[in-house]
């Protein structure tokens, strides 16, 4: 199979390689220090400040999410949220379930956020701001200098949720002042699923020690003091924090963050040039290199995604809920060539041929 | 290095191969198969009654003990902590977290709970009863004839935490009216860590279902509720419920659960016969196949650990805070033989020889 999803996605030799290993026992001063090397490469490769914090939940993106909110914000503030699809609607929940006072702007399906959005919310006395800045659901990437000048001009802290974007798009904690970014393994991090990572400027992590929140497991303090030893509370998915160590060491040295981004950008690029000549249209006003959200004029998104993987051997990315129909994704992250996109739309052209697109 | 840690330990070559591999797409029919064949043959291993239902949370064992906590307590129960040790200890602390009325038996590290501990507590309103039934940071596995005796005479909804006893020890949620059991990944089910398991009787279902969980990503209602068709809320660790899948079909293969519990307690025993003729104390008056624990009588546990592992290539289990020096702890789940057992029993020996034990 081609995996051309938004994750899980294809690994690399070695990654995969570390996969195949028998895991190491954990509370040792070896796994301890490749925690303290992943937490300096996310440092890194986010653009974090020197003095900035990184914890890795045991847990998907949305634990991480989830564990933001609780543990970054309270009853005290008022937030803002950039609700443009299912991403967008889980940072409202929580804030819901947590009784964050919030003010959502809802974008329809494919829409970018521009500043006539955001006027309204100007001195309005909001504290913080949360955005997931490539939506996956519907592969909308928003403007981040946009959002950074925003947030700056009103003293609000920033929270990206960058789980699709992070490294497949310019990103830089300190450039865009952004207090939190969360990402996760199995995107353009390329290694399984089950891990998830969340960087804590040093004003997020006052926050962090100010906060009490009710959870035990994503209890971030527990977790940032026993991270000072490159440690975890509880036990961590330590295979797969070895693969990720393998993976930054690998996009350190194969020129870091940049190449990486240039990598992806290249892959989506040719894919957008290739796609041109079929029955689709792009959905997304703004995108991500990470993904090309696409809406088949002739025929059913998931049909689409179904006929691929039975016939063709190839995962594409369907949609959920009310985009079933109407929406699948091709993903350019994770280990994938130009000769993969050729195989990808050699195949859309060989339905075409059979009257299936 | 030989693993003779209680997890992660050591994978079979199958479960190996499979963490080699790339990690599929899983929004499909084809994973929701492996996720439905999962929670049928958890349930066969753990005896659980047809109707009863799994859950698998991408998180360590205290995800599942913290969900099992918010999601079938609530605050008009009146909850029998057993508190052995570090993990007892945790039952209290999330009982604490969600305001539920408890009483713990605290017992002396290395004891037995016995009929005795039990009388105080007949017939004074307790509704429900939670115990790591084998107490892993000492040993100590907890008799579950007289607890399930005592749960029915009390009618207590019984939660047991058997992660690390699972498949090690007798265990039969029908026969011993538990209504809960929770387990990992990492433990007799030798695949990586990173996934808990949570086995729910019909009566835990309904208390599930009946409740208002403020945690999002603990909210096992939505589980169930994904799990009806072999899927998960959030994006789960992929490969490991792959590698659980192929370990699950391997017991189920080699003669079930029977065949996997005697094959642990004979290496069990193979070692506690051979550690005789060596310095160290049993600590435990009760003992779970899945590890021995022990006091060395002429040395610092701690230093014999970090030996072992620089000098001659092989893990035992350290313990930590108080008992740092006084306890380690040999597992013998994973994929041990006798030979390894005589290779940990030479190091020791040399180290004899060597005046550092």
């Amino acid at each position: 199979m081609i995996n051309f999803t938004v994750g899980p996605v294809q690994s690399s030799d070695l990654v995969r390689s570390i996969g195949g290993e028998q895991v190491p026992y954990f509370r040792t001063a070896e796994f301890s220090k490749i925690m303290l090397e992943n937490e300096e490469l996310m440092k890194k490769f986010s653009g974090a400040e020197d003095e900035a914090r990184v914890i890795f939940i045991t847990g998907s993106g949305t634990a991480s999410m989830e564990a933001v909110v609780a543990n970054t914000l309270t009853e005290q503030d008022k937030v803002l949220i950039v609700n443009g699809g299912s991403f967008g609607q889980r940072f409202v929940q929580l804030c819901e379930i947590y009784g964050i006072s919030y003010s959502e702007i809802k974008l329809d399906v494919g829409k970018a956020l521009t500043e006539k959005h955001l006027q309204a919310y100007e001195n309005q006395g909001f504290t913080a701001f949360m955005v997931n800045v490539h939506e996956t659901s519907t592969g909308v990437h928003y403007d981040l200098h946009m959002i950074s000048e925003f947030c700056k001009r009103n003293q609000m802290f920033l929270v990206v949720d960058a789980i699709s974007s992070f490294l497949a798009d310019e990103f830089d904690m300190k450039e865009f002042g952004v207090d939190v970014m969360i990402t996760g393994s199995q995107k353009a991090l390329a290694c399984p699923p089950g891990i998830s990572m969340i960087v804590l400027s040093v004003k997020a992590v006052e926050r962090v020690e100010s906060n009490r929140p009710k959870c035990m497991y994503l209890d971030l303090k527990s977790a940032l003091k026993n991270g000072e030893r490159g440690q975890t509370p509880f036990t961590p998915a330590v295979g797969i924090l070895r693969q990720i160590h393998a993976r930054l060491k690998e996009i350190e040295s194969a020129g870091g963050v940049e190449t990486e981004i240039k990598k992806i950008g290249i892959l989506a690029e040719d894919f957008r040039n290739k796609i041109k000549e079929l029955p689709f249209d792009i959905v997304s006003e703004s995108m991500s290199n990470a993904v090309t959200p696409l809406h088949p004029l002739t025929a059913s998104a998931n049909d689409i995604f179904l006929t691929l993987k039975d016939e063709y051997g190839i995962w594409v990315c369907p949609n959920g809920g009310e985009l079933k129909d109407a929406v699948f994704r091709v993903g350019h992250i994770g280990n994938l060539t130009t000769e993969d996109n050729d195989k990808l739309i050699d195949a859309l052209k060989d339905m075409q041929k059979r009257g299936l697109i």
